[in-house]
């Protein structure tokens, strides 16, 4: 491979010095029309890439903002990166994603080069394994803003952008009390994802709140959350008796409503069925599967928002927002009376 | 916001040229240990970022590849990304991701500012706007390796690894010809894609090919290819008499199927359905659906692997990788006498 032409090499060929050419790659005042000329045609015919970082230094400006997440596979992720993806795009900046796969080991060594690449402002939804928030401090203190969206870090003073996890999943078990349901199960997350704690606390709660009895048989605790993982959990499930299912995302109730369905049983007649989500086919299924939608896109929007607001008024103003996700009811979940 | 600290606060503050810090900071052996422990035991205090260009320069790596394609909220590029990320991982390498939303000029600026980056390659998928390859030709002079994946541009003389779109359309119009169907429609993607383009042809080409009358109104070119273009695109459809559908994407299936189910159609007694990409829903709808399988992962890891190999390696070869779809019979399509 070609050797990227420096610096170094204009001059030599100009015969002038690397700091003129420098000063004139940058537009100084202090060089000549003329040689910014000879210095700018022969930097493109040499297709020398000017050392981005030292030019940001100089202009104080990226036109970067990096977005650091756990997966960009997921429906989720990826339409929190198009909410902010659309909102940055349009005042001309740039976005560069990394995912983390949910190690802290890789999130750390990602926001240090992110910041190394001198982004104006990091939006950083942290792994399940984050422990401690020096990393973004690092950041921060090298004059990038931080803005955490969907997952929280306790005591890491930032704007910070959520939704209502904990109500989402109230408003989907309270709906079935409501609707009569008597033996509600659930299928919970894995345990040590905090999101899902807060699905299965709102469950229970729920359950308390209207002084229905919590029948821990009807818990069951997948060790995942793909709809392989539902299919597997419902099968245990089988052996109880219930009328209602509140699964702890989309991909789980689609897994369920499939061995549900493979096993004889009318959705929502005998077994009314509740997701979390509102994926794009959720509504497709037959029966359409009941499911919480929550503002992810919007979240996107308003973490760069606020981000970018941090980054044009040049001020630390600490926002926390928190929007709240709605049940909506197709055919899988029995009708009110 | 504080000013991110420079080479020149910590020389001030240790009464040493600036030089003598950078030189310092990427351990010159004509420093001394005793300056050199000063110099970063200060760097980390002030919370100095190393100019990562200038040190790149030096040690000639970054570490990173750059991945630009279209969009990444699809499960087709992230499932791509997801195959990338594993090889490049699993040798130390950190991806930045950034997506071009089918606009040429956004794809060409991103290009440029990775190259800036100094990214050590580039795993590009055009956008469907690209007209041409300088961009992408600019990179290369400037010392950095391109693989283009999953979309061509004819003329760029690079290693590109693609799927054969044309043959897995082939191959479902065939395997619906063999099962004994007689009418098969088409719903088409928007024309100006030219990964619909080829599912067409092979629409055309299959049925010809097996002396089968073309009805041209059994063709419908959506406009779009989600869930919702599929139903309004099978509503079209049935004022015509078909016993086989043939989607040009699953989404497209999924929304088709919704339509003939809730006018009273059995699938596949009365009309088979075939979708295209087997997406990780597609085998839980009822039925489940027949579709194409591509080897997207795998052509995730493969393009990363050959950049890798060209990184490494420090010579340009050029290798043509095109990978083969699979039939996935499931019971949306009448099985084979």
């Amino acid at each position: 491979m070609e050797k990227p032409a420096t610096i170094i090499d204009i001059a030599k060929a100009l015969n002038i010095s690397p700091s003129t050419v420098s000063r004139a790659l940058n537009n100084h005042p202090s060089i000549s029309s003329q040689t910014k000329e000879q210095v700018n045609e022969l930097a493109n015919k040499l297709n020398y890439h000017p050392n981005l970082t030292a030019r940001n230094l100089l202009k104080k400006k990226s036109g970067i903002i990096g977005v650091v997440v756990p997966e960009i596979t997921s429906y989720f992720f990826s339409t929190v990166i198009t909410g902010i993806q659309d909102v940055v795009s349009s005042v001309g900046y740039k976005l560069i994603i990394s995912q983390t796969n949910e190690n802290f080991d890789e999130e750390k060594k990602l926001i240090h080069e992110m910041a190394q690449m001198r982004v104006e402002g990091l939006l950083v939804s942290p792994s399940f394994n984050t422990q401690g928030f020096e990393h973004l401090e690092d950041a921060r203190k090298a004059g990038i803003p931080v803005v955490l969206f969907d997952r929280d870090i306790p005591g890491f003073e930032s704007s910070k952008v959520f939704v209502d996890v904990y109500d989402g999943a109230y408003q989907a078990v309270k709906y079935l009390i409501e609707a009569g349901c008597q033996r509600i199960a659930h299928i919970a997350g894995p345990e040590h994802i905090p999101t899902f704690q807060e699905r299965m606390s709102a469950y229970q709660n729920a359950l308390k709140d209207y002084n229905r009895e919590l029948y821990p048989e009807l818990i069951i605790k997948s060790t995942g959350f793909s709809a392989e993982d539902g299919v597997e959990a419902c099968e245990h499930l089988l052996s109880q008796s219930f009328d209602a299912l509140f699964c702890v995302n989309d991909a789980v109730a689609i897994g369920a409503m499939h061995v549900l369905r493979e096993k004889g049983y009318k959705i929502p007649e005998d077994i009314s069925v509740i997701g979390y989500d509102d994926e794009p086919y959720s509504c497709y299924f037959s029966p359409g599967l009941t499911t919480i939608w929550q503002p992810v896109y919007d979240m996107g929007m308003l973490s760069s928002k606020i981000l970018l607001d941090t980054i044009t008024k040049e001020k630390q103003t600490i926002r926390k927002e928190i929007l709240k996700p709605e049940l909506v009811l197709r055919q899988s979940s029995v009708p009110l009376n």
